[in-house]
């Protein structure tokens, strides 16, 4: 028997689930936002199954809703990540922990120091996911009047990428001698002074910190434009992905490593992780009740606000207990975002309520089943080269992430399709990934 | 019996000491920079001893020494102050937790959001010291040619302090309805937008963070000048300062506290703790032996030219085992520098070589004697108004540490000078410090 192709599973935390009914579902624990006891349990349940990494997005501001949603949603206001990750690192042992970090809005000496530093406590299970940042409203908060432009935002990234992995290589592996007996504690000739002057960046070093364990955290991506995609061609070893369907996988997937070819970049070096929803029940339709019983607290004028942000026009008006209005005048809202809310309404045959409350709620990639339907569609997107894994969504916790742990893990396991026991200890371990040599004090 | 005035314990802690000969001390960790385990460890002791809380200074480069003293410091590199001390967070339950942050390279919305969620994550343990950061260096690493000047990094510093403080007041206390029933998470009503517009920062708001479980975090400072002290006197709630001696100390106090009373201010809301070296042996000479072993292991190298930088001329040209020649020639070094090294010199009769080591080993305020002897000092202090407690310096860990924890600490309880137990949760509860009102959603 030939072994089948592994999955790399992540969680896409957020204390109270991402989506915005959640906080109203039964057996939820509405004030997890700041209570670091559940998150302390999760992380400890998510270790216990051997995932990959826990996964903190970030933003730098208040979402940027319209204040009816606002008011509705738990997703306002939560712990910062690296504050939180750090506190997790203290508690568990193995999982990879995985912090957002904006290249827009922070300074690559601060985020190098950071990373750096999570690293060492964690013995070396950190990752960072770049991102340029994607609610403009941060720029208000950062001295700014309006958000920087895409193109130059992708640029500073990239340059700022290369600041910090050489500040990370400001010193040897082998830098620190410690010699008690004749008092040199490291060798100065092993510390590079980095003196980057770039269009974007001026910034000296060294680091005040010695190489991570992992050499370099594992760097992630979730960029989706043209230069986001270059930008995790080159640098990523982890990609978060939102493609719709196995479709939209397929064609990043092919993408991605098409371009890691061109530029003579290992395939394996790069996994490629799309943010599944994953709702389980003993049935197939008890899986899709909840999921209707979760969409259906999103209330209603918070869904009904994001629907009209997708159509471009104000959705209230229609009859709200019947499918949408087959003509819609044209707007200026994005063609594809409306063509995808088309399309999601005829083939789950939605009302405009229900379309509202999908919307105001989760509408990514998901998996809703048995924990056997779901492992076969997961199967499926591996062996399809639609992805490397997933990075999990959890629909409302506690209860959505025990079940993933606690049923659909075992079923993956089963299947060997995923690990029954953590093989290294690092983040690089987990994910099969070769640690970076120092640029400036290469091995050879 | 009339109740003593009681002391207040923080700790000022480097994985190594602050002490640079300590990593080479008997029985040291000189490897301890990034071990969480020791960290864990020493905060766990010192939380069983019952002090206010642990400090971590920070740095912003490598420390401006010159190479010859840089490779032989354990000083260079250790944990970022942030991960550590939320690391931290997650295996104690009392002790504060003070990090050190700088208003003149990072930014108001980013130290607001990391001090609220580690006071989150820590039940209330959470403190600021407020720096405009020391070393000039930390410019160049944050795209500047030279250091701010210090009037503009201390103007800066006001407004910052400023706009921190109102984005920890985003909140009301109570906004955070969560309804399961009627669906509304907050009340927008308690949500405050800064919108700050001043002379160095703009900054909308609101924080994306609830209001810290202590209101603010509590406000420390260590500036030493003009402005560092007024900007203290109006704003801090615990001076971590440097005063040489016990005539230093009272100028300090009666200064700061002179200047609360013409401010307005309670002179109980702010707190005066001098940072204390502290050497214990059985006997006051077995202490002065352990000092003097101590110091010896300060490379010649690096304290010649700590002592040369203090002298403000090359000292390695004199008799160096002869005291320091009668009469030096005029130099451009600080006058007060050099009169400090002078009387040191002399009361207690150093070689130049001796003098070296002191100055590259730590030449501040010292308490080196038996459990009994030191707190006798300790009570001096206290009674003559000289400070409010100590920011303890242990000379070398872990031994240092535990000979406060286990003999002075119990000698001082013994005395009522010290608390044999927490009566509170957070360290404003330690400190005895009011809980600050939410500006924009008073009490009354
Ligand atoms: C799974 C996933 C997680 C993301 N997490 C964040 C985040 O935490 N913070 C953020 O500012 N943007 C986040 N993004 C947004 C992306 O960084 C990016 O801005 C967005 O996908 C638009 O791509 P583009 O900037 O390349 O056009 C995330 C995207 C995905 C797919
Ligand atoms: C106990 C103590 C701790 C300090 N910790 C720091 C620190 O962590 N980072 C820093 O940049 N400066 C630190 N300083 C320096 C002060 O912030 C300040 O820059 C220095 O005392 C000079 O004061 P001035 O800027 O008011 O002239 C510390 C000072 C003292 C006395």
């Amino acid at each position: 028997m030939s072994m089948s192709k592994q999955m790399h599973l992540g969680a896409f935390m957020r204390p109270v689930s991402l989506h915005t009914g959640a906080w109203r579902y039964p057996g939820s624990a509405p004030d997890a936002n700041f209570s670091f006891s559940h998150l302390k349990r999760f992380a400890q349940t998510l270790e216990a199954a051997k995932f990959d990494a826990f996964f903190m997005a970030d933003h730098l501001a208040v979402l940027n809703m319209p204040v009816e949603a606002l008011k509705r949603s738990h997703t306002v206001t939560s712990f910062e990540p690296f504050t939180l990750l750090s506190a997790l690192a203290a508690v568990t042992e193995r999982i990879g922990l995985v912090a957002t970090a904006s290249t827009t809005f922070d300074a690559p000496y601060h985020i190098a120091r950071r990373f750096a530093s999570l690293d060492h406590i964690s013995d070396g299970r950190a990752g960072w996911n770049i991102v340029t940042t994607s609610n403009p409203d941060a720029a208000l908060n950062f001295g700014l009047d309006e958000h920087v432009e895409h193109g130059e935002r992708y640029c500073r990234a990239r340059e700022f990428f290369d600041v910090v992995t050489g500040l990370w290589d400001s010193f040897a592996d082998d830098a620190f001698l410690r010699d008690q007996e004749s008092g040199l504690f490291f060798d100065p000739e092993r510390m590079h002074v980095l003196d980057h002057h770039g269009p974007s960046l001026n910034v000296r070093g060294p680091l005040n910190i010695a190489r991570p364990p992992q050499g370099w955290p594992v760097i992630v991506q979730a960029g989706q434009s043209e230069p986001g995609r270059q930008l995790a061609a080159e640098t990523a070893e982890v990609i978060f992905a939102a493609p719709r369907d196995l479709a939209g996988g397929q064609e990043l997937f092919a993408d991605i490593k098409g371009r890691q070819d061109a530029l003579g970049r290992s395939r394996d070096h790069l996994k490629i992780l799309p943010a599944a929803f994953i709702v389980l029940g003993d049935t197939i339709a008890e899986a899709k009740a909840k999921r209707a019983l979760l969409d259906g607290l999103v209330h209603f004028e918070s869904g009904i606000a994001s629907l009209s942000i997708a159509l471009g026009l104000d959705a209230s008006g229609f009859d709200l207990d019947a499918p949408l209005p087959r003509d819609l005048p044209d707007t200026n809202a994005s063609k594809t975002g409306r063509q995808q809310v088309l399309k999601l309404a005829e083939t789950e045959g939605l009302t405009v309520r229900q379309l509202a409350q999908r919307y105001g709620g989760y509408s990514g990639l998901a998996f809703v089943g048995t924990p056997e339907s779901v492992a076969d569609e997961m199967e499926t997107w591996i062996d399809a080269e639609g992805s490397d894994g997933f990075n999990v969504v959890f629909p409302y916790l506690p209860q959505g992430l025990d079940d993933v742990a606690h049923r659909l893990v075992p079923e993956l396991q089963r299947r060997g399709r995923f690990r029954t026991a953590y093989d290294g200890t690092t983040l690089r371990d987990h994910l099969g990934l070769p640690r970076p040599d120092n640029r400036f004090f290469p091995t050879r």
